[in-house]
């Protein structure tokens, strides 16, 4: 079994501005990729703050759409590969910070052409990333996969090279600032990580410690999902549970809900942690009930169906239509996502995971 | 709170053989620091065939000493120095990992000299160091540290330079050639270790995550250090206890008995782990209730006593003469792992943590 967090992650308040001098050994010129929510929620604001104290230049992306597509890694490649970064900053959710991974390959490699990016033949080489999370959902900080839309083979998919970011900066209270169906959705993609790494072919005892740990973490905020308040502390423990859950993934990686997620929001729009609470119970209903028991026990559920409910509730979740679901279904046959999952992969089994709400 | 484990950790039988290949990445040439003790327990046989397999050429320096003195880096510096070394393997136990690393920061500057190792103005630099342990205590394979023996203020001190080792390769089957005793007396170093970062002002949810799986997976084998026979699994865990707790005191760094214990062996050659247990009861006894009654928890010990009398049982121990605990007892005032402890440290606290036996 194998054990590998590269990235250096450090959480706490107002945790941009006091590690900034950190982002110093990545260069001179920086280039934040984010959107717009990041002026608003004050990230940017303190990011700027940082890497003006420490003498680094830098320059402003913030047209990150929602599941950037590889297009739009390729405009940013155009527009800024004359500029001399030296490094790249993802400021956001698990858009900004998946595009800033791919954006940071591509600028590693300025005469290359958008088929790089599904290169198997890839060389794992990027510019320095730093993360920035502003959601509690993707984890993407300590991960290295950066997840485009590909409107070629009509849904998401994984870039092939690997970039673990080397740093990463988590400060829970841009969470107050982001809007609640925001909070829970990212929140329930957490969750999924958490379950998917934990029900999974390569979970490993070093896994697992970061999956509990991660499942701890999340229970003691889960309630406060159904509210509307959250204090500082756990704005700190939501960022915390989507880091455990991304260093559970980046160990694991995804399988069944998320393969299937991924067809729904390229079809509908329907936000990605939502989409990935959809598959939840199904893939839960199939797995061995002894790990399943282990995940009730932790987060505090009386039984599956409690958790079932909960998240159709934290998501407002409504039933999705037949000819969707069927493309899930076959979206998942044959589709690398279950080279992880531990039970039989059946049709019928695979049916049942997608056909469960 | 911060976090970072920046090796690269592989933990299965035949691990060595198995991974050889990922040591192509660090060059072409190595140079294996170790002990006689690898040629017995099948270690360096394992290597040597890994090196062969990946065509990686290799020299082996095998006179490593237990607590191994900053003359012995300079030896090796001056005898390897033109050999044109592209990495480290530190093969053994804590003083082969150690001194690979010292003599990795030496090799890295072959012009400089012994005030180098301690010389605050480090800048961290060296060659790759690959660590393969075949004891379960120092946790050296996943830490930052380096402990040397200087007889210029007869004491052991960790050089200033830290340096993680790149890659660690552990398999528990080593431990099945080692004489009881030294299995016995790192899995207290191990304990120690992870005692030292849970009662420590460093300790973070992070750190505890890591220090508490410690404790769990400690407690699964901490009967048969009682006994005579390991399975493999034991071996397994006895190797992955000692992880854990390295990653833990990467994080927090070790307090006041691995402090008091480096006068010991220093002193009377008492072995490291064995010297470490002697202060766990004390050092315990001084710290918050609610931690010691956590870790009694985790470790299944229904007191502090039963625990201390374990460790006196596991690791032979007598008593310490008064002239050597006054040492001991000296050393701790104003000594830098005060900075750690999270009690009071008067002289009074001092005096109970070493007088405690």
């Amino acid at each position: 079994m194998f054990f590998k967090i590269p990235t250096q992650v450090y959480l706490e308040e107002n945790c941009v501005v006091k590690n900034g001098s950190l982002m110093k050994q990545y260069g001179q010129k920086a280039l934040i990729v984010t959107g717009h929510s990041s002026a608003a929620n004050g990230s940017l604001a303190d990011l700027e703050t940082a890497l003006k104290e420490n003498q680094i230049k830098y320059l402003v992306y913030d047209k990150t759409l929602a599941n950037p597509p590889v297009e739009q890694v390729m405009e940013i490649q155009s527009a800024y590969r004359d500029e001399k970064i030296d490094f790249v900053i993802g400021l956001g959710g698990g858009s900004a910070m998946d595009l800033s991974k791919a954006v940071a390959v591509m600028l590693y490699y300025p005469e290359k052409g958008a088929d790089f990016l599904y290169d198997p033949a890839t060389e794992n080489k990027s510019l320095p990333v730093v993360a920035i999370p502003t959601t509690c959902g993707t984890g993407s900080e300590v991960t290295a996969v950066s997840v485009l839309t590909r409107h070629d083979i009509e849904t998401k998919a994984a870039i092939t090279s690997r970039i673990y970011p080397a740093l990463a900066l988590l400060d829970g209270s841009y969470l107050k600032h982001c809007p609640q169906h925001i909070v829970n959705n990212t929140s329930i993609d957490a969750f999924g990580h958490l379950v998917e790494s934990y029900i999974n072919r390569k979970a490993t005892a070093f896994s697992d410690m970061v999956t509990e740990e991660g499942f701890r973490t999340w229970s003691k905020v889960k309630e406060t999902l159904l509210g509307e308040h959250f204090t500082a502390e756990d704005c700190q423990n939501l960022m915390l549970s989507a880091n455990y859950a991304g260093m559970a993934i980046a160990h694991c990686g995804t399988s069944l809900p998320h393969g299937a997620s991924y067809i729904v929001t390229y079809n509908t729009g329907i936000p990605h942690g939502k989409a990935v609470g959809y598959f939840q119970y199904g893939y839960l209903k199939c797995a061995d009930p002894a790990r399943v028991n282990r995940i009730l026990e932790l987060t505090g559920f009386a039984s599956l169906e409690e958790m079932r409910d909960f998240i159709i509730r934290v998501c407002k979740i409504d039933r999705l239509d037949e000819e969707l679901l069927e493309k899930c279904f076959k979206s998942l046959i044959g589709s690398s996502k279950l080279e992880v999952c531990p039970f039989d992969t059946s049709e019928e089994t695979l049916r049942k995971v997608v056909y469960s709400l």
